[in-house]
């Protein structure tokens, strides 16, 4: 049995729920990796996570509660680049893709109000050549060190918290969604 | 031998040093957190990271390329917390910690343009009362999901990119610093 006040935290959550932002696992191998990104993905309020395993499996994450923010997300799995680029398209996203070169954008200068995807690429081999060529927009993380790069998970937590602040600011987390949305997921979420 | 080419590129990422900002490591006790921790200090420029281990012991790095942040930071062990609020005051920052009360402030909300030192407590037990006795500021990051919680070194990244971010704006990576604190720093780095 669910109380009421558990539901009423669930209502809130939905609400805040940003539909259109969205992160995509492309390859990403390590389950602590995995789970520390979706861990993330919850906390901004990120709806649905898309995941894309074409070379790599997609890891069995553990039990322990830094798994548990699993249940609490939308997953759709792509079997292509092609078929992840028609699904972000038709939710008028930008797809962003983590890539430094002379076109890349730094994280503070992408306007993450806007509809959002962020292809996260496998740790050793960071984003592919044909997510490269789906994505429109290349970005980076500023880096001032001597390490030239950041823990996947860390940077999709940068980069997803970037989005919160700018979403913040013009309010986006307090748009109520449709109610036949919210009852479905709440449907769902009560019995978890 | 250290190339001229690296020697410049040592020159350009010392004078990237925000000593002016620094974090706090309390009993952190997992080397994975505490290996990110650091690369992120790195890659945002952090020069000092304060070590306070009073019931907890530092934790043994790996040799893998994601603990070798480590080499390229200064570090200050303090022995109790009253050591590490006079060696923190000596520097005029301002002590932050992460606790969730009626006065704590959004990382957003924050001027992490002025000296600043960011305690981050054990994984399951957080910030100690200890700590939060010698903070100036309560500090939270703001979550809208079901899981309350953020992985320590995700915390941290976020936490210093946000302070990143605002110190970017304020051009605080452009200024140089005296040469003969670059020079010890540089002896020391040409060794490494």
């Amino acid at each position: 049995m669910v109380t009421e006040r558990r539901t009423q935290r669930m209502k809130r959550i939905l609400n805040f729920r940003q539909t259109d932002l969205t992160v995509v696992c492309e390859n990403i191998h390590d389950p602590h990796n995995v789970s520390a990104i979706l861990r993330s993905c919850d906390a901004v309020g990120v709806n649905t996570v898309h995941l894309l395993y074409t070379n790599e499996t997609f890891p069995k994450l553990g039990k322990k509660s830094s798994a548990s923010a699993k249940k609490w997300l939308d997953f759709k799995r792509c079997r292509s680049h092609l078929e992840l680029q028609e699904t972000l398209r038709d939710q008028k996203m930008t797809i962003y893709a983590t890539y430094i070169d002379a076109s890349a954008k730094s994280i503070f200068e992408v306007d993450w109000t806007q509809p959002s995807a962020i292809i996260m690429g496998n740790e050793h081999r960071g984003v592919s050549p044909e997510a490269l060529a789906i994505a429109d927009q290349k970005i980076f993380i500023p880096m001032f060190g001597m390490i030239e790069s950041l823990n996947v998970s860390v940077a999709t937590a940068v980069t997803l918290y970037e989005a919160c602040r700018q979403r913040l600011i013009k309010q986006q987390y307090q748009q109520l969604k449709d109610s036949a949305w919210i009852k479905e997921r709440l449907n769902r979420w009560e019995k978890l």
